[in-house]
């Protein structure tokens, strides 16, 4: 187009003694794209300064326990994205999802079946399966790291006032049969937080805030590739509008409802509970 | 390709309840680029999480006197495009560049040949031109808005400590023949401030912080499109490679050295001096 401005590709020119190659072909293409949006766009001088007041206040909005340029990411889908490019999905294995900003501490080691629930209040439940290779070998010695919401949608760390810390979370290692199981409350659908920037973007948009009730996971064994992932609880709400986009189908699972007194004794639950069974099926390294 | 993420159809899908139609179609062109960048560089989770860092650290630098975002945008050059964008060039009209970050006060009104250099010390120097519609007929009364940084490279807002407010700036009205002059000291090339996050882009890009000499200037007349430009001062150093990509060829002017005691009188400078001239042309409304 006649008249249409130049400056990309000296900009591009102008990265050429980057030091670094990959640096190098990161900034190219952040360079090209940002261009390109912005001339597809026609991008305004006044839309501009809201980009540039926005990203300003989105920095301002980072503190040690808040990170609102990932909820940013999360909610822009960049997130799910990168993890999908950085994990393709290995057919048979268990389909991986986002990290989530909320695994900032170490989960404590805890025996196969210890309820993390450490409040209560909850609706029981008992959460069992296997660590499998993909050819359905167990792999005993697994490492499952699990973390999740109490019952009112928040993670430890968020309220380190009510909740002691490493509620909600804990380091199982499978057994001998590469089984884990432990006891916990059925998790909520909870809002990411919405008093800053990215809560403003949310309501500008029409969308809502919630992710569906789920339980976080990262499972490891010797010769596999982890999997980071969650355990998604079926029927629940939000399942197909996940404010961040992480639901799979693969691991939407039933947290059946039981009543029956001797198994609830044989797990240590109240009668009746709910039981979710969720394997995880790591690819070969 | 097969097991490529889908997410970012889904992002897209859900703006759709977006309240103002242009913002769904800024959302949408942000989201579609962010990905595709991400597709095409394959972007990792440690590359992720460092622009994570990266944009935290430069918001956490933006103060009331520092836009770090500003300067992000405009060495990347997306501030040049969005100028460019917004002011197509009209043939004939003298060309528009960016405005930069120092145009963050009123300049003070001063008499047409007024010394704008408060503080003396740099090379004596004369600026004088018209204003001119595109067809030639000059337009007086038109408003010339002057700044520019000190011989020591810095603007009066950034060094309020040794520099009175208003040094170097000025805001002229063109006389009955479209004409304006000032006195001033002859612009230095200055770094944009390094000592931030995109000090350390640059450095890692093997780019140096320098703007060739130039001052600001933004013109206006009654039913004409305003410019907002520079003048570069010819035969500096930096003008193949400015920092921020500002640099137009017919922008570029002779600081022309004099000789001539009885013109230096008429100016009221000392002999010897520089003398520079630059029209301004605007284009119809
Ligand atoms: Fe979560
Ligand atoms: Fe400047």
């Amino acid at each position: 187009m006649d008249g249409e401005p130049t400056v990309t590709d000296e900009v591009v020119a102008g990265l050429r003694d980057t030091h670094d190659p990959r640096l190098r072909e990161l900034l190219t293409g952040l360079v090209r794209h940002l261009h390109a949006f912005a001339r597809e766009t026609r991008l305004t001088r006044r839309e501009w300064e809201g980009a540039i007041a926005f990203l300003t206040e989105t920095g301002k909005s980072c503190t040690d326990t808040r990170q609102e340029f990932i909820m940013l990411s999360d909610v822009l889908g960049l997130s799910m994205l990168v993890e999908g490019l950085n994990d393709p999905h290995c057919p048979g294995a268990t389909e991986s999802t986002v990290l989530g900003p909320f695994h900032l501490t170490r989960s404590p080691a805890r025996e196969r079946g210890a309820d993390i629930d450490l409040t209560g209040g909850g609706e029981p439940c008992v959460v069992s399966g296997r660590v499998l290779s993909r050819d359905g070998v167990p792999l005993p010695g697994a490492a499952v790291d699990v973390w999740q919401a109490d019952g009112s949608g928040f993670y430890d760390v968020q309220r380190p006032d009510v909740q002691p810390a490493g509620n909600g979370r804990g380091l199982f290692t499978a057994d001998d049969e590469g089984r884990f199981w432990f006891r916990t409350c059925v998790p909520s659908p909870y809002p990411i937080p919405v008093d800053g920037p990215v809560g403003g973007l949310l309501r500008a948009a029409g969308r809502h805030p919630y992710r569906p009730a789920h339980i976080h996971f990262i499972a490891s064994a010797a010769g596999h590739v982890p999997v980071t992932t969650h355990l998604f609880v079926a029927g629940g709400d939000y399942l197909d509008s996940d404010a961040v986009y992480a639901v799979k189908p693969g691991l939407v699972t039933e947290f059946a409802p039981v009543d029956d007194p001797e198994a609830a004794r044989g797990w240590g639950v109240p009668n009746p509970y709910r039981h979710a069974r969720f394997d995880l099926v790591l690819a070969p390294a």
